[in-house]
């Protein structure tokens, strides 16, 4: 058995854990990163792409941001297309000069992973056997095998960034959380090419075969998805089909600008709300997926775990600097109520855009919710007050101070 | 059998239809109603008292208004309370000069029976068997007994104004409309009280003990409003009781400036959410509660049927006066979108608003769909683009012109 010590473990390399061992670093607080799996493999997963101001921030507190300014992209606006008919919503003018960084997750993952590694920070990848041991006591610990050796890890506390499968939340006994869940009755089909994407700005479409959304990743790669049936596999949709549809989803004046080109990557995402109250059990605390999944129209997942990371690293650095232990009783409840920001408009945009076929859902038969929730995209999208609401909550909630 | 003619037809005598016929007569459009009950007993209910700003406007075209502008009560806001904390709605400042009027929709009906008597108009009150026929032909008639006689009512049009259990929206065949229904697991206990209101303005109050609301009808009437289980009886709530219980569910500054006194009216309704698709058949309309139903929070029952009124009207005028058939068509189009707009608000009000208790509500357990609400309600009244969302809607959705 190998003992090693740190200020604060971290469980998970995404970049949540990444971000917020770079930030304590910047700090000098001492961490040391725990991950199930390798770096390459972290890096080969496509995810988010769209950074809340606050979140591009945090990644400049960290040093970290040299690569995102030069060539992230500043979205000033974005388009929702409500069966054919477009309305763009200026997110600069709707809440006085805020905006979002479009930059891929992979690639912040990358740049910290850089960082890290240039600052010498511990990281264990491809560890097995993670678990967390007193965790409501004063000398927490992690025990894990890496490489075929059995290591101990005795910390201050443990940061969970592992993810909604991960053992962090596991750790927390079950009658001293609760979980909220909705799933909802469909996926998305992403699909990421090497081709000019359709337009600068995303288009989230709703039409009648569906919800489609034209993301980017940069001027020469291409994000897209489609809704579909749970139930279909990638298998069945070949590039063409894919294209095919997608043509027929997003508005016309859209649609003919479409380049094709081959996937780089194809795969089937269900879409998830859920919610782990507290986000805290003694010395552990759960960070991003590890404690709440929102579905990806809003663009709000990876945003809310930078934001619980953000008020982490207050905690943390107010713990070792001051010496203020008492501010740890604030993290669950800071971090939750943004949390419940992003989750409800997740839901509510997803609920406004899918089609939600012949499902039951909020108490009444489909083509009734299916009234309402075209009522509400029309108001929202044809009032200045309702562009209003939808833009202040696309460039996320502020963040909120210790108190 | 006594045959008579008319133009229009206008079945029931609540204030949509008193309105409506009040209106085609300033354009000369002769029209009957033919009314179930009896005016005293119309005049008995006790309703809503917040007009939308377009009401209040097309009463004062029906030249109505003289009592209603001496007084009435012009609201620039109103209150919403979150367990105990005030925010208030500025609906001036937040429409962009838009109010509402608080008069009682008992004494708008007064003043239109009174303006219908003192213009001769014919009125069958206390008429039963009412029948409608041959409303898809050009020709369509209504036969009814009155005091002991047979008649037949030849007319061109039908306008349905005899609410949610009238013969109208059933005369239209079951597959040539859809109901649209949700149903609440609660109700509201209203209680009308010659004592000084709260408040001068609304109060809609969202408390752990459930919703409640204090309104007013002028500055001596007090109209208050609890929800209660739909299993409550009116007898089990004594004056006393309805006062300890509201008291508690007000913000304490505002239950301390509670005027007690008896009730003079004291009654148990469900909230229910009701569209009818479409709102015509042939030359038949379908106008208010005959087509559609709102759950009482956001004030929008009395507003949606004026509304419709209002539509029905400029079709009428165009018809008679420019000789123009084809608007006819639009009745229900535009009508309703109007509609499913005062549908929603009042649904998301509701939502917003009451306990749901343990009811499964929107595919979620009621814990869950409550951390959602009351997220909901935080952004919405602690963000000034949220504040905006729900005064400009709360002071009404314009009035769409025809095509």
């Amino acid at each position: 058995m190998n003992t090693l010590k740190t200020q604060v473990a971290i469980i998970g390399a995404g970049p949540s854990g990444l971000l917020l061992g770079q930030l304590l670093h910047t700090q000098g607080i001492a961490n040391v990163i725990i991950e199930r799996v390798s770096g390459e493999y972290i890096l080969g997963r496509i995810r988010a792409g769209i950074l809340e101001q606050g979140f591009a921030d945090l990644v400049r507190e960290a040093g970290v941001a040299e690569r995102m300014d030069a060539e992230g992209e500043i979205h000033e606006g974005f388009y929702v297309a409500n069966n054919g008919k477009s309305h763009r919503i200026d997110l600069e003018k709707m809440t006085g000069g805020k905006v979002v960084v479009c930059y891929g997750q992979t690639e912040i993952t990358r740049d910290l992973m850089k960082a890290r590694e240039g600052a010498g920070l511990q990281t264990f990848y491809e560890s097995s056997d993670t678990q967390l041991h007193d965790v409501n006591r004063e000398t927490p610990y992690v025990t894990f095998k890496n490489n075929g050796e059995d290591f101990k890890l005795e910390c201050d506390y443990i940061a969970g960034c592992d993810g909604f499968h991960g053992v962090s939340r596991k750790t927390i006994p079950e009658d001293k959380r609760t979980e909220h869940e909705r799933v909802y009755p469909f996926g998305w089909l992403g699909f990421l090419s090497d081709t000019p994407p359709v337009s600068e700005e995303l288009i989230y479409a709703k039409s009648e075969r569906g919800f489609a959304l034209a993301s980017r990743r940069s001027a020469t790669r291409s994000r897209y998805y489609l809704q579909v049936p749970l139930t279909d596999k990638v298998e069945e949709w070949s590039d063409d089909r894919f294209w095919d549809e997608l043509e027929k989803r997003l508005p016309e004046e859209d649609a003919k600008k479409l380049v094709r080109g081959p996937s780089i990557e194809k795969s089937i995402a269900p879409l998830r709300s859920f919610v782990c109250e507290p986000m805290q059990y003694g010395n552990l605390f759960l960070v991003g997926d590890a404690a709440h999944i929102v579905p990806p129209t809003g663009a709000k997942g990876l945003n809310l775990a930078a934001s619980d990371v953000a008020t982490l690293y207050k905690i943390m650095t107010r713990v070792y600097h001051d010496g203020d232990k008492s501010c740890i009783a604030q993290y669950s409840e800071i971090a939750l109520r943004r949390v419940w920001h992003g989750e409800r408009f997740s839901w509510w945009m997803s609920n406004m855009l899918h089609d939600f076929g012949d499902t039951k859902v909020n108490d009444m038969d489909a083509e009734t919710f299916d009234r309402f929730m075209s009522s509400e995209l029309d108001y929202f999208m044809n009032y200045e007050e309702g562009r209003r609401v939808v833009a202040n909550q696309y460039v996320g909630m502020p963040y909120e101070d210790l108190h």
